[in-house]
C-alpha cells in the first residue's frame, strides 16, 4: 500500500473552506516520538520511525510506524510499515536496547474530513509550528500516482492553498529549532 | 526483570527423571527467527532480537524479544524485553527496512514442568542439535541472582545433568553450520 500525501500551509480561511465543504469525521490528538537510527542518518536517507499515541473519541492506539524515502518529486508518497503496539514503555525500552534514540516529539491536533472514497484532508494544528492541511489517499497501483498527485494538488489549491511542503512536521521543527539556537 | 537461567545438555534418562518428578505444564513448538542488528555484532556484544511464534494447546501466539548480555559468568541470566506482536509479517518487513537481517532459525520441541513458584524446568528437543534442559526463574531482586544460580545448578545435577551450556542454541547451531561447512 502507497500512502499518497500532500501538504500545505494553511490559516483560518482554509481550515473554514475545507470545514463547511467537506464531513467532519473525527478530532485526534497525536503525540509522535520520532527515533534515530543507531548507525543510518535517517535525515539523509529520508526515512523516519516514530511511535504515535493517539487519542480520539474517548480512545487511546498506539502505533510503530516505519516510513521509507520519498518516492517523487512533488508529494510526500512513501512507504510506510505500520503495526499495532500495545506497551509503549516497552517498546520504548526495546528501541532503546537497540540503539535508537529518540530525536523529537512533534504533538498535534488534528481534524479529519472525508472527501471521496479513499481520500481524507486533515487540519493540522502542530505546536511551534502552526497551521497546515494534508491530503491524503491510500493507491495499490503505483502507475496512478503521478496523476492523483496532480489532482490531488488541485483540490488543495481550490480550497486556498498556496504554498505546498513536502518537508515532515519532524524536520520543520527540527530547522526551527536550529535556527532559534543559531539567533 | 531478571530471568535466571542454566542450560544442560541431556539424554533420555535425564528427560525421564524430571518427567516423572514434576508436574508437566503443557508442550510447545517454537519456530525462532534470529536476527543481526544493522551495525552491531550480535554475537560479539552477546546480545539477540528473536521472533519467535509459539503454538501449545492449540494456541498460537507471536513474541518479539530483544535479549542483553550474560551477567554472570556461569548461568545465562540476561536482561530481556518482551513483546507480544499481532502481524509476523509485518514486523519481518519493519525489521528488514531498518536493515536488521534474518541469521537463522531455530525450531524447537518443548516440554513445559513445574518445579515450584517461579521455577520451570524445560525439556527441549532442537532440531540439528538433540535434548536439553533449562531450568528458569524470574527473579526481581538482582542480589539474589548468585545464590539462586547455585542453587538451581544443584537442582540439574540431582537429574543427572553432567554437562552445562551457557550458549544459545542460536550459538550452537551456528557453530555446527560452519563445522560442517570446513569439513
Amino acid at each position: 500500500m502507497i500512502e499518497i500525501e500532500l501538504k500545505g500551509y494553511a490559516d483560518d480561511r482554509v481550515f473554514r473552506n475545507i470545514r463547511e465543504a467537506f464531513e467532519f469525521m473525527r478530532k485526534e490528538i497525536h503525540e509522535d516520538m520520532y527515533f534515530s537510527h543507531p548507525c543510518r542518518d535517517f535525515s539523509k536517507t529520508d526515512e523516519a520511525l516514530r511511535i504515535r499515541i493517539k487519542r480520539f473519541n474517548g480512545h487511546f492506539e498506539a502505533l510503530l510506524t516505519y516510513k521509507g524515502p520519498k518516492i517523487d518529486n512533488i508529494s510526500k508518497t512513501r512507504k510506510e510499515i505500520e503495526v499495532t503496539i500495545d506497551n509503549v514503555d516497552a517498546y520504548i525500552e526495546l528501541l532503546h536496547a537497540l540503539g535508537f534514540r529518540e530525536v523529537l516529539t512533534v504533538k498535534k491536533s488534528r481534524e479529519k474530513y472525508y472527501v471521496e472514497k479513499g481520500v481524507t484532508i486533515t487540519l493540522d494544528e502542530i505546536e511551534g509550528l502552526g497551521k497546515f492541511v494534508e491530503i491524503e489517499k491510500l493507491e495499490t497501483d503505483e502507475r496512478n500516482i503521478e496523476n492523483e498527485v496532480k489532482r490531488l494538488l488541485k483540490i488543495l489549491e481550490s480550497l486556498g492553498v498556496k504554498q505546498f511542503e513536502r518537508k515532515s512536521y519532524l524536520e520543520l521543527l527540527m530547522e526551527k529549532t536550529n535556527l532559534s539556537e543559531k539567533s
